[in-house]
């Protein structure tokens, strides 16, 4: 079977996971848009849209007003990464809203690809 | 860089997630079990709770009464299923809930083991 949980791997996509975390915090939507995979394919669940393809979430990055971006920060907990041999890793972490307290989660599926690692599927959503 | 969408490795995994979806519809608890990964690494974001490992899982869906899982019923559009290389792919869809209309969102992300494909990790929401 694949290997899973590698060191070199996880530290691999736990550095990719924390310079898009560091894009979400700072609105950096350069480096949002490059750290999902350039592909029709690609999706974006988020709390309140279903994006298709690159293009569609790239168009939702550029839509939001830093109100917007300001009212979501957010400090996470219960990280949890896990790699499948050299390749693919998903990345999963709750996390608190800090200005209501209220919990999310947040989920992604990373892919390597000649371009680094790729997130190619994302879910996001509120705790009900 | 790895070969997405092989026409093989889809219908494969569509017939695992159509197993999965199945199992859903019926509450079949054995193979709901069994088509996630036996593993403590393996989790599930529902939409109203955060399950940690193989085990809090199989207790989630022993737990759930019939009254529970009849007015879950729903309707699946949009499916995407996204294959890489033979090992990995993603399956994600929207759902209706047919008693309610409301709409939510399905992400699961599948692993080829010894025993079969199986979902290392999955997040369950609905849309905002």
């Amino acid at each position: 079977m694949t290997e899973t949980n590698d060191p070199a791997i996880i530290a691999e996509v736990r550095a990719a996971f924390e310079r898009y975390d560091r894009a979400l915090d700072d609105n950096d939507v350069a480096v949002l848009d490059d750290s999902f995979w350039e592909s029709p394919h690609t999706l974006r669940y988020g709390v309140g849209e279903n994006l298709y393809g690159h293009a569609e979430i790239a168009a939702f990055r550029a839509s939001r007003t830093p109100a917007q971006h300001k009212a979501r920060a957010r400090r996470l907990e219960n990280t949890r990464i896990t790699t499948f041999g050299r390749d693919f890793a998903v990345a999963n972490t709750e996390y608190v809203i800090l200005a209501t307290g209220k919990r999310g989660r947040q989920s992604q599926t990373w892919l390597r690809t000649p371009d680094g690692w790729k997130v190619v599927a994302a879910h996001v959503s509120m705790l009900a």
